[in-house]
């Protein structure tokens, strides 16, 4: 028979994809131009051309099994041997090619990671806003997804509400900084932190506990900050990336599961991440596109835009009288909405031909989210629809 | 804490990549030449060269969304509409582009196969000889894999140990064709004697039973036999199909799951499997591959030397005494040992630098797989190592 837990999902279609399908049709209708279009997270910025070139040579030098033959279980070894190289000399860390995993993305190494660590029963906690992905990813893994309400004032980890959360059935905290909805970015202070209350739980509840970061956006960051790391500050962590964002290419389906060495079996971990594989079918991604973002993994897409968008509608909204916690990076932000229900005021705001996804879906009702990632020409001309919807509806 | 059973499995070292491993090593004291090593199920034909050349042509001409942009949950609509034109125009068949799901090789297919029709405490019903990795892709969905033994003397259809094995909590039979470890493909009447027997335990049990068709192998066929298309046969057929061996590329990981149209609501259980991969991390394939191997659905690479290769091994080895059913499809074979223990059989092969994946690992402990995707120079040049052998041996 047809799974019923499968099928009772379709109802519950992303509240994202609804709103792109609307803007598009409203697309249709008045042209592109007119339609400010900020609902999905999709990078607006090209590749860079060495990761094309990359791809085209291999494809246009090497045929067969060079090319085209099965990658070992953790993926291409020199693959792995060069991302290693990168993370421990840009963060100072000690990876082997042996802690590497290349996975599908970041959907992949988290789909891994939650299997490592929990088992059907056990909890993991996330914190608000969070990607509302997550949810699927800990509850088709048989695990409770437990959110801690956000703080809101610096969307940093609210450690009481945390505290009130926890128990003995967690097993792993999965947090995502630079954060998709809000642009935060957990400091180095708050990290610190957040690695001292584990180890405190761990020694309370006398069981280890696993810290899965989130990765994708590690890169994208404004006023010149350089990235926090966060494997640096607790042993257990499963660092989740993903080239999507960093190089712009999310179609090309490329990723992988850093397993910290200083959590002292992490080999092991990883050669488990592959037993992992043979459950779900994930069986390693496209070789050549492994080798190619390899060799590009120091580089990234040019992200000025992204930066430019920020201040400009930063700057524009707050104006308005919006209370925005101003993005430290990624190319989101996740200011309060006018009135209590941001369901609500999307809905206005769709009017005006602004679409905006409102934070229930990010665990914040009172919140909405902006994803900039678009031409800084397109933003300009929507400065006009956002004073004319606020003077409108408020 | 660390998953117990993902650490347990890491023990269990497939056997064939032992042997693999062992062959290598013996390849770098007397030279890859000299040993003949029938091991890896590795395509050793090049891929076509249109392959290479759609991918290129997408990788120069196109830049950003258009080439590496998301694809949708289904896959790419093109890349989808493409496959579905050309089962319909070869199989007689009446897929649409929502009937067809693009997966990571024919393993994504089946992990999402399996969840679609059986849930935890399930049983899925195979047949010896099988591939190994089915028993992980049923256990780590919860589901127990029932083997009906094999019926040795064709490697068809066991009805009567079927019948044996069959109990109500079987919810899906999964079968192989043509089968890899033994070449065998079965006969349309075979499959409507299949076809049969489910639609009378349907009735009897009434609930649905589904048949997960695994066909990665569909058009490696020999003496210009053309294929049987299992869907044909049964409405409630998922269809998992890699372009690993068609194309000669493993390493790209294409694939698709077809759900039979026939079964009444198809374009329900492809969705279906759009939220399977939420909870398994899969998220679609790298979009250009999806879009070449469709460019690319109606070709193959050149055959021939897989049938040169079985056509002298099996008469060579059966003028030796072996025992073989001679395989119609595939680029394996499967003969009896010499002696009741393959395994014992396979060490003492070994000592004659041949080397063989004893049957146990397939379901059969008294056969052998031979896996002849290599050159017919090797082949040749082994004939003189299986003489010496068996009259060293036996």
């Amino acid at each position: 028979m047809l799974s019923k837990k499968y099928r009772s999902m379709l109802g519950n279609a992303s509240v994202i994809m609804e709103l792109a399908a609307f803007a598009s049709a409203r697309a249709r209708e008045i042209g592109a131009e007119n339609v400010f279009d900020f609902s999905l997270g999709n990078p607006s910025v090209p590749e860079p051309r060495a990761y094309d070139d990359a791809l085209v040579s291999i494809l246009t030098h090497e045929t067969g099994k060079s090319a085209h033959g099965y990658s070992q279980g953790l993926g291409n070894r020199e693959a792995r041997e060069r991302i290693a190289e990168s993370l421990n000399r840009r963060f100072d860390m000690n990876y082997g090619a042996g802690d590497i995993f290349m996975t599908s993305g970041a959907a992949g190494a988290l789909a891994h990671a939650i299997r490592l660590v929990a088992q059907p029963g056990d909890e993991i906690v996330t914190f608000a806003p969070f990607f509302p992905e997550y949810a699927p990813y800990a509850e088709l893994a048989g695990c409770a997804l437990r959110v801690v309400p956000a703080r809101t004032e610096d969307f940093q980890i609210n450690f009481n509400a945390l505290d009130e959360i926890m128990n003995p059935r967690v097993q792993a905290l999965l947090i995502n900084t630079p954060n998709n909805p809000s642009g935060a970015v957990y400091s180095a202070e708050t990290l610190r932190q957040l690695a001292d209350w584990m180890f405190a739980k761990e020694a309370e509840y006398g069981h280890e506990l696993w810290l899965i970061s989130d990765e994708p956006y590690r890169e994208i960051l404004f006023d010149g900050q350089k990235p926090v790391y966060v494997s640096k500050f607790y042993p257990r962590t499963l660092g989740c990336y993903s080239f999507s964002k960093s190089l712009s290419i999310p179609g090309d389906r490329a990723g992988y599961l850093a397993v910290n060495p200083a959590c002292g079996e992490s080999r092991t971990v990883a050669q488990m991440a592959v037993q992992v594989s043979r459950g779900i079918g994930h069986d390693s991604i496209t070789a050549y596109v492994q080798r190619a973002v390899a060799a590009c993994c120091d580089m990234t897409s040019d992200f000025s835009v992204y930066e430019r968008n920020m201040n400009l509608l930063y700057g524009e909204l707050t104006a308005l009288g919006f209370s925005i916690v101003r993005p430290a990076g990624t190319f989101y932000m996740f200011p309060a909405a006018l009135e209590p229900d941001a369901a609500a005021f999307c809905r206005k705001a769709a009017r005006h031909d602004l679409i905006l996804v409102p934070g229930e879906t990010f665990g914040v009702p009172t919140h909405f989210r902006i994803a900039y990632c678009t031409d800084t020409g397109k933003v300009e001309r929507s400065i006009d629809a956002w004073r004319k919807f606020v003077r409108a509806e408020y």
